[in-house]
């Protein structure tokens, strides 16, 4: 009787299933950065390139190159709407309002687009290639991983029937209420929602914010997802990321400018943010001889993030570190945010807990947790370890040492000069899972 | 732009969300015994009532009684559909044809209509009594007991918020597919779905079904409800019950009259159904002394099913009658359905493996399973212990004795003058869990 027969006609309609709908739909931290790179480095050229880490999943023979350029295309003809600019005018960020200049938000309504870019395939594996002005490229970085990251669930979920789809998401959901539930029974537990890029799909990552959000309250300190924060009223969680190191490194020219570029990034970022913003991430060619060379004003800044070294130890060495600069750890924050899971999260809590003001940044094993949930077993909705890097700055190599050497990118010969002018002590090499 | 105006409407309209919609929504046995009943007893006046064995649940505190009889009057208002009558009198019934005299099911269509009742409070629990002629009062069995379960799930399920009821869902949905997961690796297995009565709702026993015949295919034998055998193309499941016997026993006049009588129904029923409907029950009266006393004809019917007596036992005692008698085990068949779950269906089967054909009849913890699935750790979707029985016929009381002595009903000095006519041999007291 009720049939609405425009909705059933408008479903055999459908072109495209957009997986990016909106520009905000990124990293809040891309925006920073975006602003960042707007205001210090505009003319700027730089190439970046996805890699599959897992090399056992063979991209290419899962997601159609031709239906991931459609949604690329998709992304490319978005813009940001009046709405969402108004917002991230009017919005407060970590407490603090208008931390977007207007000129920025003026270039983001009229001039921001999305750079070239080429789709390959080597090896089994997709290649997202793109180039142009680092103001075009840098946001493809969680566009793209998170269309891939998509495109490879739907291709899985392709393979399922109406049942099994049914079971693998039962499945999914009590996995995350499991892990939930453990969490809301510790209070003080702070943790942010870092998983877009390798996300199951944007729905999946929006009802795992729901349900965190409903059951944990002030434990969930918001995510990193800007269109959900907007969407939500959530807290947009993230400050910076290894591209600005690796790009000022690029473009240093002596050996001992080279060295000194890791701290031209805090300098150049705390004139344009303050307070939690002043989140440094010292891992970008390796933290042990960042911490030990760094100017006093660093041991200013608010808080850390580890991302490649064992979080335990890094902890430990940023606290020793804060009192030997003289510094009151339990006034700084440190960030984990390298492949956690819930049991991570709540030993790292406790053994820092009193010592210094600790965070989770939760990422693809929040959001992309599927493992042991395929109906008939398999590992095709596991996720992968998929990542977006500079190659190129002005047409020179891009590189990160990292605290494991199996994050290490950029040519041989570069490592190799780099690990000569920044050391290489205590760099580990933990298996990379996500 | 798409939204179904009418369908909203419509929604705000609603006064009633019938739990049971189709006279066919019942236990394909109850369809049998009232062609038995109305051909053999059509002039018999009995009453029936319901009891929750679970006491520690007060029903009277969860289920209004007044929306109750909202739905007892909606099912009284319901009759045999065109399409329904049709397909009863064309299909096939365990391989045969016409299982329904037309005459049966030209009254069905004309005159069947169901009896007075009486809903009273007492301890805290709903007590639903019925009384008439006994082909009025026999289908209100499981009519009544279906729709107090589901009201008790509605109650509990209007106490959760939308997000806990799919963590509800999505556990529940797990935990029956871990299930059918351990099952479906069992080739031979044999099961049929007897949970109407005391399922979680008609939706989710629907969901049971369709679960189970997409992943165990021939393993599910059929269901129990006639209405889902119906709409889904399955076997219709079932055959008789113990108001039969308790039914001819409170009518014998003697002494010996009623011991004789548990042997009549059976004579009397095969003058109406054959083959696989010559199963019997023969734990009404304590299942030893009735295979004792048995006439030899009664070792030809095809099996038993076995309702209150540890399976295992009551297998090996009917087994060894069998070899006895000179009958062949591995042609007849064993029907377990007492509370079963899936380790005691696997122990089972694998314990009569080759010996008779064993079949389960699962019934509350297939279709109302959601222990240790409430959100919130609560228990108010627990199953509970439900029944309705016969209290009298023709002003007699009904007795049964059951060789579980806490499934004995009927007054105390009835039960007293059983137990000298039949005697109480290996009638166990095991707990009654559903």
């Amino acid at each position: 009787m009720n049939v609405n027969f425009a909705e059933r006609a408008h479903n055999h309609n459908w072109k495209l299933d957009p997986i990016v709908r909106s520009l905000l739909d990124t990293d809040f931290y891309k925006l920073l950065m975006l602003q960042f790179i707007w205001k210090n480095f505009p003319q700027v050229h730089v190439s970046s390139e996805t890699t599959n880490r897992t090399v056992s999943v063979r991209l290419a023979e899962h997601v159609p190159i031709s239906a991931l350029i459609e949604q690329m295309e998709h992304v490319r003809g978005l813009r940001f709407r009046k709405s969402e600019l108004i917002w991230l005018a009017g919005n407060t960020f970590y407490g603090t309002r208008s931390i977007f200049e207007p000129g920025f938000l003026d270039w983001l309504e009229h001039d921001f687009r999305l750079s070239e870019y080429e789709v390959t395939e080597k090896d089994g594996q997709l290649v997202l290639r793109f180039e142009g002005l680092w103001t075009e490229v840098t946001m493809w970085e969680v566009y793209g991983l998170a269309l891939v990251s998509e495109m490879k669930t739907r291709a899985a979920l392709g393979r399922l029937s109406e049942l099994e789809l049914d079971v693998l998401y039962a499945r999914a959901k009590t996995k995350l209420w499991d892990k939930i539930e453990i969490l809301r029974r510790v209070p003080g537990v702070s943790i942010s929602e870092f998983g877009t890029r390798r996300r199951h799909s944007f729905l999946w990552q929006e009802y795992v914010v729901e349900a965190m959000r409903a059951a944990l309250g002030t434990s969930l300190s918001g995510t990193s997802n800007t269109f959900l924060a907007y969407k939500h009223d959530l807290e947009a969680m993230g400050t910076n990321a290894h591209e600005l190191p690796m790009a000022l490194a690029a473009l240093a020219a002596a050996d001992e400018e080279l060295n000194a570029s890791q701290y031209r990034v805090l300098e150049l970022w705390q004139k344009s943010y303050g307070g939690e913003l002043l989140i440094m991430l010292p891992d970008t060619f390796g933290t042990t001889q960042f911490l030990a060379a760094a100017p006093d004003w660093v041991a200013d800044w608010t808080g850390q993030r580890c991302d490649s070294k064992d979080p335990f130890v890094a902890g430990d060495e940023y606290i020793a570190w804060l009192k030997g600069r003289g510094r009151d750890p339990r006034r700084k924050r440190l960030i984990a945010s390298d492949g956690l899971d819930v049991d991570d999260i709540l030993q790292l809590h406790e053994y820092f807990s009193g010592r210094i003001r600790f965070s989770a940044g939760w990422g693809t094993l929040l959001t992309n947790d599927f493992r042991g949930c395929h109906p008939r077993g398999e590992g095709d909705l596991d996720p992968i370890s998929l990542v977006c890097k500079l190659m190129t700055v002005e047409g020179r190599p891009a590189v990160k040492l990292s605290d494991n050497v199996r994050k290490a990118t950029g040519p041989v010969e570069e490592i190799e000069r780099y690990r000569r002018v920044f050391g290489s002590v205590a760099v580990e090499g933990a298996a990379v899972l996500v």
